[in-house]
C-alpha cells in the first residue's frame, strides 16, 4: 500500500501481509536461482513469507529498518531492505535479490542508488554497509558500481547450504564518497 | 519515507517516528482550531506525537490500520488513518483532520476519495465509516460529498471538553455506493 | 464462585474456568437456537469456550467489563456480559443471550435491568449501548422494554453466516433515562 | 461488584480497583492495629492498595486465587483471600485481616469457616492451609476453632519489623477434618 | 560451562541448554530410583529435560536461584539447587537427587555443605530449608547430618503418584546453627 | 557464585547482581582509562552496572553468550564476554577489558587463551572474532598473540566520543588457526 519512488519505472513497495502470496510466487518461480546464496530460499513456504512479512513490520514499527518488495511497471521483481540500524553512529546494512529474468538490465543499482539517495540525503545516514558471498558476482557488481569501498573478507561467517559457512566480503559506502558517485552519476 | 499518492496533488506518507517533530508542530500551530472536536490536540506535546506515531506503527505491523500525514506539495497539512479494522466483515474506519490554512479547498475530500479507492478497490473492503460530531459541519461534507449515507446518532459517546460526552453521527458507505460515486465524480 | 443478584431469582455469575464445561454444555444444548445471530455458537466447543472464559477474565482483570453467568433458581440458562467499556465517557455495551426452554418469561429482561441498576446507579455509568440484529425481535424487545431508545442501523457490520455481514441496531439508554424506566417500573 | 455469601452477615467481595480507595481507608484507620503483624500496612498508600488489587485480579484471572473484601452489614470490615493455589495436590493457604473494632464477634472465624465451606463442598479442595506468627493469637484461634491441626513452626521465615524474620505457625486441615468441624458445628 | 567447586572432588555445575542430553541419560538411567519422591522423573524426555534448563537458567537470571549439576571427578551425577529464594527474609529452600549407584557415600552430604557454605558464608543468607518425604531416608540424613532441625510435618502437600498427594516433613538451618555443624566437622 | 578457570591464577566469574558494586569500584576507579574506547565507561553508574549485569544474565539464559568478570588471584581486574553468538556458522565474538594497574602481564592473553580453549574444543565453535579501534593497540596484541588473523577494517561503525564514529579492525580465529596456536605455545 506504501512505497517509495526509487528510480523513475521502479517502487520499493513496503511489505505488509497482504503481499505475501505475491512475494512467495516470486520466490518460488526463483528457488534454484535465489537459493545459492540465500540459504532460506531453499526451505520457503507460503507461511513463512507471511510470517517473515509480520516479523519484517514489527522490526519497521521499532524503528529497526525495514524489507521492501521493488516494484518494475508494477510487477514484483525483487525484493530490497534495510537492516541492522545502528542510529548512533548512523549507519545501516542494506539486503537485495532479484529474480533472475530482469536480472542484467540494471534494475538494482538504480534501486540501491534511490535508496541510497533517501538514506544520506534525507535521512542523515552516514554510512551503509553491503555484505556478499565473494562468488556473488552480480550482488558485488552492484555495491562497486554505486562506489561501495571494499572493507574486507569475513571467514566463515555466513550460513551456506550443507550446514556449512561462507566468507563474506563487507563494502562500505560513506556520505561523501556517495556524493561523489551522484556527481560521477550525472 | 514510504507512501500513497491519493490525489494528483496530495501523498499520505505513513508516519514515522522522524515525522513526529513535524506532525507536533502542525498541531501546535492548530490547537486551538483542532481542539474543538478532537480533545488530544489539547495536550498534544512533542512527547505524545513521538508515542503516537510509535503506537500507531505497532498497530500498522499488526494489520490494524495505519496514521497516515497528508502532504499537500510536499507539505504536511494534516492526517488521514484508518481504525477499528474488522478483516471478517471487511470494514474499518477512517479519522482525518486537516489544519485551517488549507480548509475550503477540497483537499479532505479527495484525499479520502483516493484512500477510499485504494481500500474499495485494490483491498477488497466491503463498507467504510466515518464518525464526526453534528457540529463539525466540515467533516461531515467530507462524508456526504463522498456518498457516505447517514446511519445513526449515537449519544453520549465522545469525550468532549470539559469531562462531558458528545453524540456522534455515523456515516457508511457500501462498495456499491462507492461505485456510485466514482461514476458520479467521473 | 462469585455473584451479583439481579433479581431475586436470578443471579449472574462471574465466570471461571471451572464454569466451562457447564457452559458449554448450555452452548451445546442451545447451538441452532444460537447461531442464528452469534456466529462463534456454531463453532464452540469445549476448549473454545475455555479459552472464552480465560480471555474474558483476564479482561475483567484489567476493569475492560466481564462475562457473566445466569443462574435461575441456580441453573445455568444464559449469559449476559458487559463490553468496550470506556471509563472517559461512562459508557459501555451490554451483550446477552438466553437459553431457548426458559425465553418468553420475562429473564433477560429483568436481568438486564438488574445490571443496569448496578451500573447505573452504584458503578455510575451514564450510557449503555445494546446492538443486535433486526430479525433479532427477542433481543430488541429487551432494550426496548427497558427503555433504551433506537439510534440507528449500521450496515454490514456484524459476522454473518456464510461469510456475510448483517445490519446492526443500536440502542442507546441514558441514564436519565433509566432513572424514567425505574419509575415507571416501579 | 461480584460477591459470595459466607455468612449470614457477611459477604466476600472480589476487590475491583473501584474498591481500592475504601480498603485504603480502612487499612489507614488501623495501621497500627496492622502493622504487628502484616508488614506492608506500615507502608500502604492509596496508590500501592490500587496495584494490590490490579495485580490481585491479575491473579484471579490466571487461576490464582484471590483477594477478597469482608463486608458486614454491608460495611467493608477485613480481607479474606486464597494464595498458593496448587491444583495438582488440591490445596491452597487462606490470609485474612480484621478491623480491630469487629473483632472479638467471631466474623473471621464465620467468614472462614463460609469460605472453607465453598472450597471443601464446592470447588473440591482437600487441604486448607493457614500460616500465622506465634503472637498472633486472633488469628491462631481462627484456626483452632475451626479444626485446623498445628503441623510445625517454620523458623524466621516471615519478614517482621526492622528488617527481622520472625517464625511462623503452620496449621492445616484436611477434607475430613472439616466435614468433622461441620457436624460439631451444627 | 561455570561451576562451583563444592568439594575436593565435586563440581557444582550450572546447568546450561547443553547439558540437557548428559542430564536426561542421568535421569532416564535412573528413571525408577528417582520417580519414587520424584513425580516428574516419570515422565522425563529429552525435551523436558531442556525446557527445564531453560526455565532454570532464566530463573536464575532473574536472581531466583538456580538448578545446578553434580560432577564428581567430571561424571555428572545428581543434581543441587536453590528454590525459593527469598531475599528479604535471606532465606532459600535446597532440592537435591542422585544417581544410585554413586548413594552411600556421603557425595550428597558433602556437596550440600559446600553449598551451604557458599550461601550462609558469601551471600549472607540467615536460613536454608530442605523438605522431603518421610519414607526418603537418604534425603533425610543429608539435612540431619548438616545439623538441619526438623521443624514440622506439612500433611498432603506433595504431588505423589497415582494422583495422591504425600506429606513432607520440613527442616531449616539457621546460620549459628550452621557455624556449630562447621566447628563440629572441623 | 559460578566461574570457569580459564588460566592457573585466572578466573572468569559469570557476573552477578551481586557482582555489580564490585564491577561499578573497578570501572570508577579504570574511568579515564576505559572511557577512550569504550563510550560506556564515561557515564557508567552502579546502576547501569547493574542494569548491565542484570541484562547479560538475561542473556545468558537464552544462550547468548555472556559477561564475566576476570579474577586475578581473587581480586576482579576486568572483564571478559562472549557476543553476537551464531550457532548455526557456530560463531561468537569476544570483547574483554582491563583495570589499568594489571595491563603488561599477559593477563588477558592468558584469560582469552582459556576461553578460546572452552570455545573451541569443548563447546564446539568454529570461529571466534574481536573487534577494536586500530589505536587500542593492547587489544590488537591479544588479538595477533592468539593467531587471530586481520580481516578488514570497517569504516565508522563504532561509537567514539563526541558523537563520532570510529573504524574497527576485525580479526578472526579459525578453529584450525586455533590448534597451530596450541601447538606453538605448548
Amino acid at each position: 500500500m506504501f512505497s517509495l519512488r526509487v528510480a523513475e519505472d521502479i517502487e520499493l513497495v513496503l511489505l505488509e501481509e497482504r503481499d505475501a502470496a505475491e512475494l512467495y510466487a516470486l520466490v518460488d518461480a526463483n528457488r534454484e536461482h535465489l537459493q545459492r546464496f540465500l540459504p532460506w530460499a531453499r526451505v520457503a513456504t507460503l507461511e513463512s513469507e507471511r510470517a517473515f512479512v509480520r516479523a519484517s513490520l514489527e522490526r519497521f514499527s521499532r524503528g529497526g529498518g525495514f524489507d521492501g518488495g521493488l516494484r518494475l511497471a508494477g510487477a514484483l521483481v525483487g525484493a530490497l531492505g534495510v537492516f541492522n540500524v545502528r542510529p548512533d553512529v548512523r549507519r545501516a546494512e542494506l539486503g537485495y535479490w532479484l529474480a533472475e529474468q530482469v536480472q542484467g538490465r540494471g534494475v538494482m543499482t538504480r534501486a540501491v542508488a534511490g535508496l541510497a539517495g533517501e538514506l544520506f540525503e534525507v535521512q542523515g545516514y552516514n554510512r551503509l554497509e553491503i555484505r556478499c558471498q565473494a562468488e556473488n558476482l552480480r550482488s558485488r557488481r552492484v555495491a562497486e558500481r554505486l562506489g561501495f569501498k571494499h572493507e574486507g573478507t569475513l571467514r566463515s561467517v555466513h550460513p551456506a547450504p550443507g550446514g556449512l559457512a561462507a566468507d563474506l566480503e563487507v563494502f562500505g559506502l560513506m556520505r561523501p564518497e556517495w556524493q561523489r558517485t551522484r556527481e560521477r552519476q550525472g
